[in-house]
């Protein structure tokens, strides 16, 4: 795979609230899909097929153990998403940077207006 | 749209070269859909289907001239999404920390190694 082909699979197996879930889960240990199925009103095939989408877009890795077959998150395709999400970071932070100015702005014209209300008349 | 939802819709719409490279253009400014389809093999028609899917995500906004509608970067779903990764950063940094703990044992022994060679016999 590209990279370029690595973050349309990443991005896409991203795209599904019950895959970041499941991410979310394995992000505090390995999982079964037993483990998996159970917080889920999601049947144990379906959840089966969601960490086939993980497994091929490389997010997570799964135990050789036949019975359990335990899922484990894989961090390298999340870092490369992130990376190139980072390239847009100023962007948003620009954005703050003008909002940060602008609330100084306004900070720097309470004082002055609190100053003249407390002179001397 | 829920913030899952909005994620969707974010993560759905990154998942494709052209809607990648398409945001890329516009990260140097805003263009219109001619400038957009000039660089790609792709047709006008083709560029505004992409351009829709990029919009009901909300990756971007489009001007009010009728003729040239430019399309401009909204960055608020990628910092969203950005901030939904980052929650896994742990897992990628965590394992650079590792390499460099490795790394700082490895040439503590080197060092040693090379005191050792450089003893008098």
């Amino acid at each position: 795979m590209t990279r370029s082909e690595r973050l349309d699979a990443t991005f896409a197996a991203l795209a599904d609230p019950t895959r970041r879930a499941i991410l979310a889960r394995l992000a505090s240990g390995e999982a079964s899909v037993t483990d998996l199925a159970r917080p889920f009103a999601i049947s144990q095939p379906a959840i089966s097929k969601h960490l086939k989408v993980l497994e091929r877009a490389g997010l997570i890795s799964r135990g050789r153990q036949a019975q359990r077959r335990p899922s484990r998150i894989q961090a390298k395709p999340l870092a490369e998403a992130s990376g190139w999400l980072d390239k847009y970071r100023r962007f948003w932070e620009g954005r703050f940077q003008r909002l940060d100015a602008l609330l100084d702005e306004l900070k720097g014209q309470q004082k002055k207006s609190m100053t003249r209300k407390g002179e001397p008349r």
